[in-house]
């Protein structure tokens, strides 16, 4: 399991000319690192005296945040399979007709899987962009620029997992799925954009 | 050495309560994985035919590359050093004035590297968004998604580290020294926003 590397390990294999793990990946892990900081600051608020009153907001927020996080962890192997599936599609025999038909069929199986990994990984990393802002405004002043770390690192996740979209959906043969595909990770996009620029300066205000 | 860490190991760490790993590290590890992805892309980019007109460029960008992410996989264990350094100066015994003054010092001192640190980090990002620019240019157009990838990764990074910046320059009595880190990091952060929103239309650009 690739989660089991080491970041070392990791990082060297993200370097390499092999093709996985390759930016997808990158992006699901950008995510959990952004659910994780979220998760850091309840914790952390929850700890702290003088902080009863926000307890069961943090509470609430480390619940989701957790959930997001093992989601997104989760989905740094999944951009692996998504893409070796999809070269294993491209590698099938085209000798006959028959064979083509067959090949031509997985390839659009496959290349639907490729969307809609990265789009599963564009909503968590929405969701985590949603939750960083009550943590940045709950969280503990000592604590709240981790909220603006996981807001930036779960922003960047999205439009990253947003390439990935538009690298696959236009191959689509099914173009009312692709348009949808499109359409949606545009309005994830357009909403992350708004909401994690507003908490980066929220937790920026705090900061003093 | 928190870099032999498993990935899953480091998100649980990072998730958790304790102070360090936090933002700072996360910041770092971003930029690695930046500084890895713009590699990745010359990598490739040197193993495929009809790519030699570009090998020269993309050897040398490699090599800068791959320097910068050495520097910044040190990076996510500076940043902990460099806290630990501060809660260190902070519970140094203060019982009569020659105490108070032996730890307003080491107070000092280890905020001006709680402060180099995270300038260290945003400078080395500021140079991985200038090599994804030539990665995204030249690079092979099946992989020019991962520099795109890249330059969200390093510029958040960017910012992740100069929210660091923020919190301990205010700080710091060397107002000279703070008021020229606080220059350097916007100068950064304003070359940054412009050069990475340019190459991530760039990379859209040649998805087609």
């Amino acid at each position: 399991m690739i989660t089991q590397r080491t970041l070392q390990t990791f990082l060297d294999d993200l370097a390499s000319g092999a093709p996985t793990p390759g930016g997808g990946s990158a992006a699901a892990l950008m995510g959990a690192m952004g659910a994780a900081l979220v998760s850091m600051v309840c914790n952390v608020t929850l700890g702290k005296k003088g902080q009863e009153d926000v307890a069961p907001e943090m509470q609430s927020v480390r619940d989701e945040s957790e959930r997001l996080r093992a989601v997104l962890t989760s989905m740094v192997a999944d951009d692996i399979a998504a893409f070796d599936g999809l070269m294993a599609a491209y590698r099938l025999p085209k000798a006959d007709e028959g064979e083509k038909a067959r090949r031509a069929d997985a390839i659009q199986a496959t290349l639907r899987a490729a969307t809609e990994t990265p789009l599963a990984c564009a909503r968590a990393c929405a969701q985590v962009v949603a939750l960083s802002r009550r943590a940045g405004e709950k969280g503990y002043s000592g604590v709240v620029s981790d909220a603006g770390v996981g807001v930036l690192a779960a922003h960047s996740a999205l439009r990253s997992a947003a390439l990935n979209v538009y690298i696959n959906a236009p191959s689509l043969q099914d173009r009312d799925y692709a348009q949808a595909a499109l359409g949606e990770i545009q309005k994830l996009l357009d909403e992350s954009a708004r909401e994690s620029e507003a908490v980066f300066e929220l937790v920026r205000g705090r900061l003093g």
